[in-house]
């Protein structure tokens, strides 16, 4: 994996000034993160994760039952629910239960939260039963759905292993470490955990789910307003594989996982 | 105003043993409030309260109209809204959101609060303008909506402030000091502050708001399997003013105000 | 209990001209009341009740299931749905189903209407059955929602009536009597029975629910505008109080009970 | 136009025995009707019908203002809406604000009454206005939606003639008189004005809008079991003719008009 | 049947000019049909239908369950959908799904799809099953109700016969043939299958549904703007008929039935 | 590009046999396509675009206004719908505005759509206007969503050629040419434009849009069931970027474009 010096210079872009991102971080930095496990009294696991100004608060649950297209297969069932507080953003947000539906962008947000915390566990070592994943934003600085990934996977695993100790199942389901990150190119220069800011400048924003083994869960990338080459589409992977091991690590410490 | 154990003398009870709440607190005792103010980036105004297990995101923020009732009259507006977040409850609650609309439930609280802080507010003073309050509960445990009205009231002040520091208005328009409380009767005992055990069992349940002057906004008594005396609803009201008080002496504290 | 004369003359307020109330009535007087009972061909009980202006459908119907709450309880529900009719009010109302769902008031209203009627049985004896109160109001003149519970008592109870004739339960489980009524201070002074323009204008507005025993089921106590003090909150409940068994004198006279 | 016994004679069918209806009518007799004018307070006109035991309340109210498919028109509209109260039919309706929009089945009724009630009107001299008529039943015994126009039409007219009184227009733009009523095959035989017990198994259905002048408004036809031919569709036409003409007799004299 | 001719000279008007009508067509003359059988390959039965421009799938779904309020009774049930694409009319149509719920119209529409479709079926012999008729328009000329009947019926024939065919049931259980079409009176002149153009400036506008015999299943004729004579309403019927049974033998030729 | 035999050869993968797709294509093979431009006569510009059994048709429509985020900004919007018809797949769809509410997944595909189209426009040179962009699925097979976006192009296309016809635009906006196609790995090979029953058991499943200078537009990959490595995602690229150019050619027969 190469750093993003070295992608800039095999490029023939100088060192971007470090005064290019609004928060005076390098273009392959990420923001400081913190980690609140147990943030929840009542979900089976939880935690609070901050990523800069971004703040969500990420629990789990377990019911006894799965949706209908899964009745009966023995497997278990993972999905989610996203949500922003009205004072999270910059301007208040309208209250989704005020407009009688959830948004599009939320649809798509819990679709994909979901998905990648499916692939984080064997269903069918989960029984026939439902984790019910609920992602809150209370604060919202660009990054808000993988900074849910990465929070959901410690609430996940969390509630998981509380389902061992209540000796419901035999062990722990979790087959692979999930974590999320975004990356885009701002001004030109790829940049790895993109805040609200640079986020909606960016000429290119890609999300990106990987696992602790280096593959791809998801990958979303979109030309926002510049279209992009393949190399630049591989230079933007490299950098949130970067980030995404660093997530790892901090997920690993606030779980006490070696 | 009497204390609870000159209220349970004149009425011949002999005080209830510490071990009949469940969190060995004393019938007219407060649990443990804090309020950390300024918790949201975004809102104008904003505290996190915290009243035991309970847990309250209060934001307020400024829109510069008014509903079309208020049009023209040269007043201003305070309304409220209230969430819970799915994993704020013992069992995992359904988010409004996803069931299309918000319950009888939340209509009532967050017309009791934009009530309530309407009665702290000059409205006149606001000029044309919505102050919006969002109060939005992280962890439920009992006491919510009085909750919400005691920290919405630090938002308010605060958003308001902000609006005199900006020069958008000559001078605060907040006239009364308020803040809200729980009392009920729980086996057979008047108990100030309920937390949700306790709630669920009560025979009697009741809302109280108050100003700073000890006058009355708001006043919510509610027969809960047994029916009550007036004797009793005075009695409930003596230890929701106690308490209110004291709430009180924290929203001061929080606020630095003297 | 003091009439209203006693309560300003001690309060040192000379007796309000008549000429005060808009209909000529005295502070302490209520509007005429009829009560046109079995108003519905195919309710099991059902009353037209009239209260000055206002007129109110109070229809009560049995269904032989309980909500998921109760089941497996033993125990029977109660519960009420509240409506306008489009030309009930001063300036045609937005029909709630064209607006795709009730408004915030109406879940007050018919939550109110269900608690209070709730006090008024014993559910255990009513057995794993709904009953539903339909209060629909054909002209609204102030105080629709205590008419309906006022009327809401009689359809209730000839239901159950009913009930015991088709021997499907033993005896009657009404265990209590419940009226309803609204009080106010208007102009500073405290009024029995607000007509809609008395409500308008008042200061403070009150709803008390009671037995026949003269505890109190319910009491909601607004400030409008002005805040109350605890002596006007006694003085209003004493006014309620005296309305509230003239209106049960009513009930009895239309169900034909001594 | 023939009367029953001559539609009856000429088919060669013996008149039926009047056992043959439910409450003892004759095939071509409607039901008692009454009228009751300005039964609504707060409307401009409005009247409480009776037909048997379906009883609507009619309403017309006035807006300053068209749709936005009638602005710049010159041209006035007459709108309709249509509900059932709950505790109106044989077995409890869930209100319709509940499911969160209205049925099929009323879209389809209040198309019906405003359709109707538009060609009693000259709308261009109506003025940029919006007529609302709401009929709301209180009792459904079958008809209600011909009764909703028959009692809509008196509504309508008084609360043009109110219009005039008030000089905002010059003259009462009702144009025609008009009035419904229902007939149907029940058992064979062709009858007038259907209760709901016979509307339950009759083979065919139908409703006639007519004008004093005899011309037709709207049919509505439908084979319910059983199709129907030309001939009996021109008997059933006949039916409704001199119901309706009896109708018109009855409007007149609730309006008071010769 | 008498021709639009023969009806013409019977009244004294003199045969209209061809150009009165838009696309050069008698009024007695119906617009050029191709039923196109099979046209989804995933639907039981299906065609699309062009009536002129108008252009309708119609497809029929069977599924092995009835309504509520057929349960038990052995019978099954035929229910239809309506739907227009929002590029199917003049000016794009918002979607219905975007607006939360049909309207009217769309629910008027396919409960008459429904009842006329009901009428052709022995519903005893189609057993405890429903079957669910989708009628979309892609392009809309007027007619669109009519033609998703005559097409629907097509559809529906080709599913019973393939239950026949799956050994399912014993027998096809189509009882009668059934075809719509809309007639009206334009300029003065009763015409039959009326386009948009046509259709937007009919003073009558009448939709027939009817049997192979001749029976009527529906007659729905609406006064817009003028109101109409009984002989008119059985001119139009006449004229009717007539492009019936030509639509009927191109549902014919479709099917291959002799 | 590598060709798919290469791309085999290079990893040591024999050619899979021709049995392996259940259609009997290659693994770099499309599906046969037929455009059929200008479907729809009432859209300013449409296309029938069929993939093998995949069946869509797109239709452009301009609006003269814009939505309020780019009010005043001089520039234009294109936004887009999908629809799926009720009978348009394998088991009977539920109709979207009877369930309220689009769905999630239809969220998110208009959403892709969207952001897809806006690529290939100059959007400032579009004017002050909304291009609507309906795409409803008649039949589905499998990758309806690109199947939407390469016909949309051709609709859009023509939309804006007949804007500048009409001399309301100077000169085409159309600034890129956009295609879409899905990609996947079906029993370990990449396969390009899966059809449903290989989208079924995918493991791996990816969108892909690209320009015609084979730049990246958007790119969606989702691992289904198996994660995917970096390599894979390189190769899977690889082989929508042929597909994308042969559908580009295909649009620009259809287009007459040379």
């Amino acid at each position: 994996m190469a750093s993003i010096e070295e992608l800039l210079k095999n490029k023939g872009i100088s060192k971007p000034k470090v005064a290019k991102r609004s928060d005076q971080r390098l273009p392959d930095e990420i923001r400081p993160v913190r980690i609140t496990r147990s943030y929840c009294k009542h979900a089976m696991g939880s935690c609070l994760i901050e990523v800069g100004d971004t703040r969500v608060i990420c629990a789990a649950n377990v019911e006894n039952k799965v949706p209908p297209h899964m009745k009966n297969t023995g497997s278990g069932w993972v999905t989610a629910e996203y949500g922003m507080l009205p004072s999270s953003t910059n301007t208040r947000m309208v209250r989704e239960s005020s407009k009688g539906r959830p948004q599009g962008r939320t649809h798509e947000i819990q679709r994909l939260i979901g998905r990648s915390l499916r692939a984080a566990v064997n269903l069918q070592e989960v029984g026939e039963r439902t984790i019910w994943i609920d992602c809150d934003v209370l604060q919202a600085d660009g990054g808000t759905r993988t900074a849910s990934i990465t929070g959901a996977f410690v609430a996940l695993k969390d509630a998981l292993t509380s389902l061992v100790f209540q000796q419901v199942i035999a062990r722990n389901p979790i087959r692979e470490q999930v974590a999320a990150i975004s990356v885009g190119i701002v001004d030109g220069v790829p940049c790895l955990d993109l805040n609200y800011e640079e986020d909606s400048r960016a000429d290119v924003d890609m999300n990106v789910v990987m696992t602790g083994g280096g593959s791809i869960v998801e990958i979303q990338g979109t030309a926002e307003g510049r279209v992009f080459t393949r190399e630049q589409m591989n230079d933007l992977v490299d950098l949130a594989q970067n980030g995404i091991f660093e997530l790892m690590r901090l997920q690993n410490a606030a779980l006490g996982t070696p």
